[in-house]
């Protein structure tokens, strides 16, 4: 079994046909700058990515899910990963604050779609659609084809947290070429990769971003594992 | 004769139904971080943007211009700024490179239009059209608008100095809504607005922002005048 890539919160391996995505038990913010244990952390966004891929699929948006093998690893198909981050944003928060001064937790009168360069030392920029295809990055289909997948999986995710009354505020995508073509859904979805908030609080990776508390957050991902359990079964 | 307005490179007052544009003899860079006198620049300035207004009207541009007041004095319509820069890009240079780390000069398959938000605090950042409307700084049809007439407006710059083997590398333009209507290129065109590389020379502020050489940067604003002035008398 190789490992191919190591991540802030993942190792991911190669197995035969397959990749292997193991998430760590640990914590991180700020470009990786602050880190901790975080014991659990990897089983509960493993678990937690696995059923929202399963959800997301459902609104007709691929991904490279295969399945969820326990405590903390999901199977994917190998992909081409595109070096982008889409965000959709439902309300102004993070770092559109920082390129535009409104009042945070603004609702934008239609999702917004943004694509950032995936880049560390950049600190991942705002880039435009023109910039990804002009670098080559992703032709001018695929760029259209990521924005729209975004938008309905961002929209699933939504109207299903909605349904506790929960305010889905924004959440980040990644995309890769599947082996043997076409673009689908990559890396992870979970409380490191959105933001959700119940009944006014965090529950995603903000809470530790403005607390530092890893048990808080722990505490916080097994409520939104759970919250996602039972908004799934209904 | 009242003061309605003083920027870093002009002082704008109000007489009577115009407005009286005022170019001051200093030189800045760095969000007004350097400053230094630069005597007769003010006149280069505004002889240049007069000139150049024209020209883009002739590209059916419309502006905010109505004549020069010789030495420093460019009387315009009165105008309510959007506050946004138009930047169009021939090539990669500037705060492309903070975004998209390709080499400076890259061509573009295609001129590249994008909005910056205009807060000195925020460091004008670059915002997504969608961002305009958000925020109710211009409404869907003037982003379109201002895109096709900077586009417009670039490309006559572009060609004009193209005559001279020169390269126009990049421009920002700024609007504004005229009183009784109608959206309107604004400011100014000059060495401080655009970038133009002569025999691989800077005829423009760039020059000013790698050396400091305020000396050097009016014999290149003079050559720029000259070269303007004979390219349009063709």
């Amino acid at each position: 079994m190789e490992l191919v890539y190591e991540g802030k919160s993942k190792r991911v391996y190669r197995r035969g046909g397959v990749l292997l995505l193991e998430f760590k038990d640990e914590v991180t913010a700020g470009d990786g700058a602050r880190r901790d244990a975080a014991p659990g952390k990897g089983r509960l966004a493993a678990e937690l990515s696995a059923m929202l891929f399963r959800h997301v699929e459902g609104a007709g948006v691929p991904t490279h899910f295969v399945e969820y093998t326990p405590p903390r690893t999901i199977v994917a198909r190998p992909a081409k990963v595109v070096p982008v981050e889409v965000i959709v944003r439902f309300k102004a928060y993070g770092s559109y604050l920082k390129r535009m001064p409104v009042e945070p937790l603004r609702p934008f009168s239609k999702p917004l779609v943004e694509f950032h360069y995936k880049d560390d030392k950049l600190h991942d920029p705002l880039v435009l659609e023109e910039d990804v295809v002009e670098a080559g990055l992703a032709d001018a289909g695929q760029v259209q084809l990521m924005k729209k997948y975004a938008a309905s999986a961002a929209e699933a995710l939504r109207r299903l947290y909605e349904g506790a009354g929960c305010d889905f505020v924004d959440v980040k995508f990644e995309f890769g070429v599947l082996e043997g073509g076409g673009l689908a859904l990559v890396d992870e979805i979970s409380g490191d990769t959105f933001r959700l908030l119940c009944n006014g609080e965090h529950l995603d990776k903000e809470y530790y971003r403005k607390t530092g508390d890893v048990a808080g957050l722990l505490k916080r991902y097994e409520a939104l594992l759970d919250l996602t359990r039972r908004l799934l079964a209904r």
